[in-house]
């Protein structure tokens, strides 16, 4: 099995340096951040710009150019909701080292973000989710269904949807944790791709439980099939447990350096 | 669901202190060892007196007293070769906080240790496993079926019977890993008990890697169902993590300081 594939989140509007680095053009907030992913062992990086609904295209556009060529054409996961953007971002996106992501469609207001990919040989990110939460895995593999049909019906290879299950949080969304980890293991006995932006589930908790849940979850994703994560890749104990269960998995050679690859 | 039991392993003749301790029947360090253990959230503790041919019995009845006698009836695993050790420490040993259990019978030269089990009305770890590591998970579910039936025939309930899938090393058998975790998948499936001596895993792995490589498999084992694990709470990362996946398995109701509990 391949490795699992960290999509790095740190390159994201909600951090005010990042925001106001895309508003000014200033890449060096962006690239500190960039090295500090690849380095901890990021596979893509997301870049989400936001609604960029003024200058989506050109910001989007200015970024890959920056990313692509300062990091050896690093893949990239484009991040927005301006579907023009992420048009223009593909334009100028080489891939080298990966097909571009489209993050993200879902099975209702964003379906149309499964034409895009399929529209430009790219990967997307596909939320299991129509208007609001599902309720169950029944309706969660319903969303599933409509997602896949779209992107085979525009020509696209099943393995470049990946599905994500919707990550709930812990506190307040406690008794639907092992509803999303049985979903996982549908998606992967299906013999599709997932991701996700598991750190959800320790939403709110306090800052010394986030990496402790964060990790013990990937452990138990990876365990029933998910095969990558938009996560922080700083977080040094999420990472050393994804490594880790690689290795159990024999997606990576046991060394007793394998932590440090 | 059940909380994760953890047995704690630190009570054992492989440590010289603990080995002398035995020998000049030296309460202190096997009560440093106890305390700290508990504290960290064991809740069995395992007593391995190691083959203890000559004065097994003598032994066992004075660790059996001493620990139950300072820690408030502590549930215990009599851990030894020696049959009659495990009978004098039962003959003395409080139920009042759990049956006690028996450490451990396998398929093979240890099938006894079930009937002993079941005379005494006591739990019994049973390794599937004969002469020799099993080759592959039918042979594995031929020794369970064996040690099965060999409880049920005595009498014995079978989640009195904790099945022990054990687990091999990283270091020479990678490519088992996973077989193992569909294992304990097969056990929890069936609706049956398990438990094992999990850092087996890393052992010749670099001492920094060993909490590192445990943490993340107990969380794998954890989400296959796995119920028990003979390990050493003092491993903080580990401790950390079966908490943890107990929330998530909704065993333990979130709240903050759910890991000081």
């Amino acid at each position: 099995m391949a490795k699992f594939v960290v999509i790095g989140e740190r390159i994201s509007v909600t951090a005010p340096s990042i925001n106001r680095a895309f508003t000014e053009k200033d890449p060096e907030p962006i690239l500190t951040r960039a090295r500090q992913q690849l380095e901890a062992g990021a596979t893509y990086l997301d870049v989400n710009i936001g609604p960029a609904e003024n200058n989506g295209e050109e910001i989007m556009k200015w970024a890959v150019e920056l990313l692509q060529g300062e990091f050896d054409n690093v893949p990239l996961a484009l991040d927005t909701a301006n579907k023009k953007a992420i048009e223009a971002g593909i334009a100028v996106y080489n891939r080298a080292k990966g097909k571009p992501i489209v993050n993200s469609a879902d099975a209702s207001g964003r379906i149309e973000y499964v034409d895009l990919a399929a529209a430009n040989d790219a990967i997307v990110i596909a939320l299991c989710n129509g208007e609001g939460i599902a309720k169950d895995n029944d309706e969660r593999m319903a969303y599933l269904t409509t997602l896949l049909e779209r992107g085979l019906e525009h020509g696209m290879e099943d393995q470049d949807i990946w599905f994500d299950p919707l990550f709930v949080v812990v506190k307040g969304m406690q008794d639907k944790q092992m509803q999303v980890l049985e979903f996982i293991k549908m998606i992967s006995d299906m013999g599709l791709n997932s991701t996700g932006g598991l750190s959800n589930n320790s939403n709110g908790a306090p800052k010394t439980l986030r990496p402790i849940m964060d990790s013990a979850l990937v452990a138990m994703c990876m365990m029933q099939g998910l095969t990558s994560a938009i996560v922080n890749p700083n977080d040094l104990r999420l990472m050393e447990t994804i490594k880790t269960c690689d290795v159990f998995k024999s997606n990576t050679l046991y060394a007793d350096s394998y932590l440090e690859l």
